[in-house]
Parts: structure tokens; sequence; C-alpha cells
């Protein structure tokens, strides 16, 4: 069986440049893999829709359900999206024996472990390398080349929106509303742009990366998150000062007793840090493992043709586990304690307005100390009234942090506490 | 069969971390794989060598024809490098119907067609992704992940101790000799240091990265080379002050006509270019598609641990493969024309140390013009008889600017013509 034909799901943003780039590349991949692509029917909502591909007669349909049982369909690809209907199509593929493609991170990252125990009951391969960080091979080297590695932490740039935010913020100093209003007009950002802003989609990618990093089931919701809006020029500028540059980091972490803990939030990087120079819409992964140290993959985490590139290799993969009758086993992922943000631990940039009188200083640095935090650099900025101070401490636990927030927003001599920042990478 | 059975040909570098790695990892990967891995032959030159780790008894051996006939072991890992015995060994094992994990450059790169011939005939795993860029997972991203993406330039730093000397000389203004021997005391360079700083290591991993991405047959003697060894400190300082910064790069190049060009040489990258932040003795690749568009792979190049992560990860791979009775086909790797160093293009940098006189300017840039190469940027840096031009040029054919060259050097007004880097990644 060297002809293999693909039913696809869903001809958009993703499914178009797939059709086009399986036309382009088809004798190229014939000649090195001898396994000859066919896309032979395409499932889409609206038959009458111009596309800017041009498919073949008889390809296109609005019946999804078929194209997953047609039995002159060997493999299927979805790209369609969200979580009804692609589950139930993905489910009933799999039993039909089909294996499955998958671009569809809302659905590994809430409902993956239904979806993962189907495939290994058919015993028929899923694969989704295009679900997180868009055209970078990550998920095939995490689940291949790193099954025997002891990755301790997992730190991605997983969001191209929000690192375009920054990344505009950071050079041009750019104040956060203006800078998403060009992400606006360049079609990064979406007009309600909450789902990027606010860290819920690096969150998904989150919630699948510690799912295949560390062999345990994670979803969206275990998923602590905080976004990047009310991060401010005057922040950023301190970041600048400091040798920071601010990013968006989802972050997975293994502790010894097995225990996970996976959040969204912005951080503080150290200048010379591979993801700090990780610009404009661009992805990046940073994985440390025990064995290999630290390793990074880097590309385009969105796009069309990008994402369509990782599908592509994924039916190619899979294409070939079906001549040669076999699947890749996904595994087994049983659930891990979820380890809440109080409980980790990071070095805290925080910023104080306070009032300009003798003592102050004092105050606050025995607010930090109650709570067993201690500083590694303060820095008063500004003089009389517009005076602030600016904290980095040393290593303390998220809990003592909060407490000590608390505290320091009644004192009389603080005037407002500003946004906290984690510093991670140092 | 989930016992596998594994034979080790070397006990250094490499084999020393490995064993480890296994015994430490063992329970997890059985957990996560259902395969449990046991190192039951290791083959060595001298028995009575002393060791970080302890063989349990009976598993060393200085036979290491009777560990690849051996029929309790299922799986030859291959990590003593050169060519002889290596290549004989693993012809042996593959006949034997073993599969073979090696971390073999100089092998691969000189007799790979021969050993991948051999896989295939045998249809038996011939895995490596250790041998190039160390722990850095490439070689399977680019055999699975990006088999279907048509590759246009894969750019590497992927010799760990150029890029050491270099990022000593960037970042504190040493002179390249200084550098060296710091990078000798340190153990990053060896006492001959000819293989890595002559850009030998990195002529071998260019022709594997070639041979993958491309899907065509390249060897060591195919690359064209220049190392570090004239680079200046005055260099340096004109690249930082025009905003980039010197690697050592290994450039394969695919063109429309189907010939590639592969070669080593230092360059001027952007600033602002990933590869540029790739510092101290870090590997890092990266790599262009026309669909994927740029991705980059980053970690470490060499070091025991992350070459021996990098192992394992084949091993599992071979392991899985094994128990299905599959293998993974390297594909058919036919000769494509290698296109000379003249044939190919970049921007050229070029220092000139000229006469302080009227009309050098002129005369100079005449000979450029003879030869249709445009002049990007010109700059006089100095006064006097210390003057001395830098200039840049637009892209241009690498056989033009060496006519141009050797025509600089006959004119009168100029004293001395510099070391020519190219400019890469613009």
């Amino acid at each position: 069986m060297s002809r293999v034909r693909i039913g696809v799901l869903g001809c958009g943003n993703v499914g178009a440049p797939l059709f086009q780039l399986i036309s382009e590349q088809r004798d190229a991949i014939e000649a090195r893999t001898g396994i000859r692509l066919e896309v032979t029917r395409v499932a889409v909502r609206n038959l009458s829709l111009e596309r800017p591909v041009t498919l073949p007669e008889g390809v296109l349909t609005r019946d999804a359900h078929a194209v997953v049982s047609d039995p002159d369909v060997d493999l299927v690809v979805e790209v369609i999206g969200g979580i009804e209907p692609a589950r139930e199509l993905i489910l009933e593929a799999l039993k039909n024996g089909k294996p499955v493609v998958t671009a569809n991170k809302e659905l590994l990252a809430n409902v993956g472990a239904e979806v993962f125990a189907a495939a290994e009951a058919a015993g028929r391969d899923l694969l989704f390398e295009a679900a997180v960080a868009g055209g970078i091979p990550l998920i095939r080297p995490l689940r291949e080349s790193l099954v025997g590695e002891p990755i301790t932490r997992v730190m991605g740039i997983v969001n191209g929106t929000t690192n375009y935010i920054l990344t505009r913020m950071t050079e041009q100093g750019a104040e956060y509303g203006d800078a998403l209003a060009e992400a606006q007009s360049l079609g990064y950002a979406e007009r309600d742009p909450t789902a990027d802003v606010e860290g819920f989609d690096a969150g998904a990618k989150a919630a699948i990366i510690a799912t295949i990093a560390f062999g345990v089931r994670v979803v969206a919701g275990d998923v602590y998150h905080e976004g990047i809006s009310n991060i401010t020029a005057s922040d950023i500028d301190a970041a600048t000062r400091l040798g920071y540059v601010v990013k968006l980091l989802a972050i997975a972490e293994r502790f010894d007793d097995g225990s996970v803990a996976v959040r969204v939030h912005p951080a503080m990087v150290p200048r010379n840090h591979p993801l700090a120079s990780v610009r404009e819409s661009f992805n990046a992964v940073f994985i440390e493992g025990e064995a290999v140290g630290s390793l990074m993959f880097y590309g385009r985490g969105a796009g069309g043709r990008p994402t369509a590139s990782a599908v592509l290799g994924d039916i190619i993969d899979a294409a070939l586990n079906l001549r040669q009758g076999t699947a890749a086993s996904i595994g087994h992922f049983d659930r891990a304690r979820i380890r809440p943000i109080d409980e980790t631990s990071a070095e805290y940039y925080l910023p104080l307005e306070v009032l300009d009188r003798p003592g102050v200083l004092a105050a606050v640095a025995g607010v930090f100390a109650k709570h067993g935090v201690s500083i590694r650099n303060a820095e008063q900025v500004g003089l009389g009234d517009d005076a602030s101070l600016v904290f980095i401490t040393h290593t303390a636990q998220e809990a003592a942090i909060r407490a000590t927030l608390h505290e320091l927003r009644g004192l009389d001599s603080v005037r407002r506490v500003g946004g906290l920042l984690r510093v991670v990478g140092n």
C-alpha cells in the first residue's frame, strides 16, 4: 500500500495551505518515502465559500461523518479546531481504524486523555505536532528523542501575539495599548484579544507540553495563568535597565515528589538567556533535562504554511506506520498532583511607589524579612514624590511573596504596589 | 520481547555516562514504554583501565567482534569513534540482524552510504542522533518531522570549541591565541586544535546534515572549509561596530537545479539573528524551509551526558521498532552535483589597509565595479598611515570576489588585503 488516501476535516487557515503543500511536495515525498499522498475528501461547513485552493471535483463535502467512515479514506486530518464536533469525529475515525493527525490544542488540552485512550485502544496513530508551537518540531522530539531523558522543566514562548506585543514594547518603548492595536492592525491579534493576552492560549499549550514532557495528565484547567495586559512601559524599562527582557512564559516543572506545576505568566528573563532573543511573533521552547542539559526549539508558532508543514510531517509518519502495520504508542497518562502556584518558587521583581520620608526602606525591608523573603537587589528610582523602590528578591515561595505584598499594601508609607514579575532563567 | 539486551562498543567519554544513564532511567523508561533496557556486553580496548562506572561481572570484554555476533545481544551501540574498526563492526552487527545506534561522525561523513545501504538491506535501524550536535534532537526531526518540507538552507554552529573561542573574542576582546589557550586550559580544545579550529570537525557534521536534510549523498571531502585561526580582534571589533557577531558556520544549501553547496567558514551574522545569541560552547542549527519558514535547534553539542542522552533516545526508538518487528527506512541517497565555492553567493566583508592619499577610494571602487561587485557599505577607519577601508558588498558570487581580491592585491595604493568574511543571515 504505497498510496495513502487522506480525508481532511476543514479547509481554512491550515487546511488550504496543507492541500497546496501536499500537491507541491507529492513527487518529492514519494521519491523519499515510497508513499504517494492523495487528498480524496475534504469536509467543509460551507461548500460555496471561495477558497485559495481549487479542489478536484467530488473532493469537497459537507458531511464530515461520511469522511471519517469512508472506506476510501486511509487517514484523517482534523483541522477544524474547537472541542466539538472535532472530538466526536476523531473518535469515530479511530474506531474505524484510521490514524488521525490533528492540530487542535483546545481538544487535546481538555479531553486529550479520552482521545489518547481511543487511539491506544484502536492501535492507531494520533499525532498532533501542529497543536503546540505550530511548525516547530517539538512533540515528536519530546515523545521520541527525549522519552528516556529526565526532563525537569520546560519554558516556552508559545503565543506569537503576546511576544509580538512585548517585542514592540521592549524595542520601541510602546505602551501596551498601542502595541496591542498595532498587532491587531497587522492581523497578529484578534479583535477580542483575551485568549492571547490573558494567557489562555498559552495555558492550553502548556497543559499539552506538560503531559508529553512528563508523561502525566495535565488539563487546561490545571494551569495557573496571568496575562500581559498589566505590563507597563515602566516595567519594561526597569527590566531593560536591570539586564532583563519581559516575556510571557508557559512553564511546566516536575518536582522530585512527582508533582508538577504548570503556569503561564510574564517573566523577566536575563538578556543573554536564549529565550530573551526570541523576537516578534516567533515561538520557542526551552527544555532542561538532567542529562541533556539545556535545549531550545525555535520557529514559527502559527501561520497557515508553517502549521501545514507540521501536519504534513505527521501525515507522512502515520502513513509510513500504516504501511508497516504499526503505530506509535502514546502510552498511558496518570494524573499527577498539581502543585498550586502558592507552592512554587521564583525570584520576584517588585516595584513600590513610596512616600519620600526617612524610614521607608527600613519599614518595607522589615516586611520582607518578616516573611522570610530575602532581597537580592534594591534600588530607588526617581526622587521626591515620584520616588519608587524596585526590589528583586532571592528565590522565595509564592505564598511568602503574596503575604509580603498583602502586608506592604497596608503600610502608610507605600502609596502603590506595582505589578509583580517573576524572574526566571538566572 | 520487552527486555532489550544492549551490547556497547566503547566505554569512554560517551559509553560510561550512557551506562550510568540507563541504570538511572531504567524503571522510568520501562514505565513509559514497556521496554526494559539491559546492558549485557561492553567491549573495551583495555580491561584494566579505571572507569567512572562499575560494570557487572562478565559484562566487560576485549572482543568487540564477539559482542556484535552474540545471540544474547539484541541491539548494538557503537561509541568508539573513527572509521575502522567501527565500520566493520557495524556492518557485522547489521548483517547479524541487530539494529545499530552510533555517535560516529567520521564514519557517517566518510562511508555513510555503505552503512546506510547495509542497514537498508538488513531491514534494521541505523540511528545516529548523537553524531551531529550532540544532545540536540536534530537528525530525527530532519528525518521524520521535516521529510516533507522543502528545506532550502541549513546553517549550523556545530563546533563548541570554536564557538567558545569566538565568544571570548567577542565578549572580552581577546585575541585568537589567548582565547584558544583558555579553551585548551578548560579542556574545550585539544592540544592540537586543528580539527576544530580549521573546520574539519564542522565539515564532517555539515556533510551529514546535508545528506539528511536534502536526501542526497554528501561526504566530508565535498565540504569547502575555512577555519577561524586568521580571525583577529580587529575583525571582531569591526563586526561589533557594524552590528554583527562572528560565528563559524556550517552551511548546506540546495539550489533549484538540484545541486547542493556545503561549506564551513567564519561568517558575520546580524546581531538579532537567532544564531548570533548562541554563546560559549553551545551549538545550534538554523533551518530554512519553504513552508515552515525558520527553525532553530539549540543545545549542548558535545559532552558525555548530553551525547549519551541522544544515544539513549535512539536506543529506545530502535528497541520499540525491534519489538514491533519494524525499522525506520533511511531511504536511498543519490549523488547530487556539488556546487563549488566559486559558484556560491554571499555578501562579503573586506578590510583593506591603504595608503593615505587622494584617489585611493576611487581606484579601489573601480576594481569592485570592474568585477560587477556592488558595494553596500564603505567606511574609513583610522587616519593617516593607519587608515583602513572596510567594505561590505551586496550579494556577489564568490568567483567575482576572488577576482576582485586578486586585483586589489596588485594595486600600489593597497598595502594589505585583510581576511574576507562572508555576511550571512541578513
